[in-house]
């Protein structure tokens, strides 16, 4: 689906947040502009920004005060991948070379705070302090959500409850806050704002599930990096705790994950066994459980045509090509 | 000198300071907490923390809205300190192993985010937002700095001019910043706040000519890393643009740096060279210059005795051991 169908009366707001975006990352230093304005280019769906907006369409709907908060959040959102990258030493995302492959560790780690920083600087720019404690909050538990994956790397005894947590704190967390900031600059009442709020949050855990599905049964050209890159760094998803725990084939499954690295033809084994376990369907499932009870908490919002497009939205987390 | 007898009437504060950092690292992921601590356990002298204190005293003195900026600056460049260490891959600071040495560079790029986030959290706490936008600007410009220090390595035909640039951008801006929003918060006129910003520009610029004098002539029991650490990584300080300029070896000079690389005894060649060049002594008079100019912009601030701190402040720069 295209994203302007997907987003609806908010499309022509995302089309100028880019020129807005771009525009921002003007740079004295040559290298800092290019390299910021490398996983600009990279596109993506805005989905942050596209939440903050369409948050804010039940009440005042104010695109001068919206526009700079929906683009910190996308640069926030970019600042965590860049860093993401060099953590993780991906040479690749969404099918380009990453800032670290194309301009080395040291200048990523850079980008990425001048992504911070810039992020904070245009938030403050229009928004309450409370806007930035709860974006920079958000960060922090970002961060919590990192170290929590990478302290359960290659961890069998990894449960679902701890799979939930890790997800909530490091994806759906983020989708929430924007959703929760967008409802506040529109003067949305509490209730409302709490209401998105969690929307945004269910929402996120739905799109993160999807996101772990893609790594176990994605096709490279829509996912723009290869199959498997989480379980190749010991990153156990819910379609790998599942299968280890229902799997037919579970003890060999342990055996595997147990060594603490795979060759190319143990990571076709485990994805086979995952693949066969019925994990995928699982998730999705519950991925789709989580959409329903999302889209529930729209329902006393006030009537608008917005509503129909967070419904999309909702639905298109649980529905990307599996 | 004791941090106590420099410092002054805001030693007590400062001493306040250190419990309020520590309570607010708390963290339910026991790792996160640990690695965050460990740069703040390792000490310091908190000169920006003390400026904001320092610019406050000579207007409205209220410590329950300076105490959280003050912890904020104060995380901000701890956290461009952790990321630092990570950028060099530098094993030790301060004499104790490094976040990334001791937990790797995976966890040291995450806890300067956290740092970061947590410093705009704390910033937003008690600040306009002209505060906040302030400091995020001032860490873009650190960022800056440190571009243009990588882009500079090497290079044989850097100016002074643009040394001071870059120590402008990388070091001097910071403390600027700390006096100005200091001076803010207490109410001060516009006017002051300017003043006050100049005097700690100039008083960073002549801190960072210190420490790249301490690198060329320091001793590694006081400033707890080895010397010629900015030598072996191609950084060329103002007493090596000198020695480039005057030396009578200067062509030996050339030679030595252009290999771009030193093995021990070359390090201590061109040690040697910069050191009997004039190099130090050009470097220590100009920052004595800077000093006496920050301490000029003092001139017409109402009399307090954190003028006398400030001009001890001011001294200190250009006096630490050579």
């Amino acid at each position: 689906m295209k994203t302007t169908e997907l987003l609806g009366e908010v499309a022509p707001d995302l089309a100028r947040l880019e020129q807005y975006m771009a525009d921002y990352l003007e740079n004295p230093e040559p290298v800092l502009k290019d390299a910021s304005l490398h996983p600009l280019q990279a596109g993506g769906k805005r989905l942050r920004p596209a939440l903050v907006f369409l948050a804010a369409k039940f009440h005042h709907y104010d695109l001068e005060k919206l526009m700079p908060v929906a683009a910190g959040v996308e640069f926030m959102h970019m600042a965590t991948l860049v860093h993401d990258d060099v953590i993780d030493q991906a040479a690749t995302r969404r099918g380009r070379p990453t800032v670290n492959s194309r301009w080395g560790n040291k200048l990523s780690v850079l980008v990425g705070d001048h992504l911070f920083a810039t992020a904070v600087d245009l938030i403050a720019k229009s928004s309450s302090n409370d806007t930035i404690r709860l974006l920079a909050r958000t960060i922090n538990e970002v961060v919590r959500g990192e170290i929590q994956q990478t302290n359960a790397a290659w961890r069998l005894d990894l449960t679902q409850g701890e799979y939930i947590e890790r997800i909530g704190l490091k994806t759906a967390s983020f989708f929430g806050a924007c959703c929760h900031v967008g409802a506040r600059i529109s003067g949305a009442p509490e209730e409302a704002g709490r209401r998105l709020e969690r929307f945004g949050f269910e929402v996120g855990v739905a799109f993160q599930m999807m996101d772990d599905i893609l790594d176990i049964n994605g096709d490279v050209r829509d996912t723009g990096k290869p199959v498997g890159s989480d379980l190749l760094g010991g990153v156990l998803t819910l379609p790998v705790i599942y299968a280890l725990e229902h799997s037919a084939e579970r003890d060999r499954l342990r055996a595997l994950i147990t060594a603490g690295s795979f060759n190319n033809g143990q990571l076709q084994d485990v994805l086979g066994v995952v693949r066969k376990s019925g994990g995928l369907e699982y998730t999705l499932n519950l991925a789709a459980r989580y959409v329903d009870q999302a889209k529930a908490r729209l329902r006393d919002l006030p009537d608008h045509p917005a509503k129909e497009t967070l419904y999309g939205v909702a639905d298109f987390m649980a529905n990307r090509p599996v």
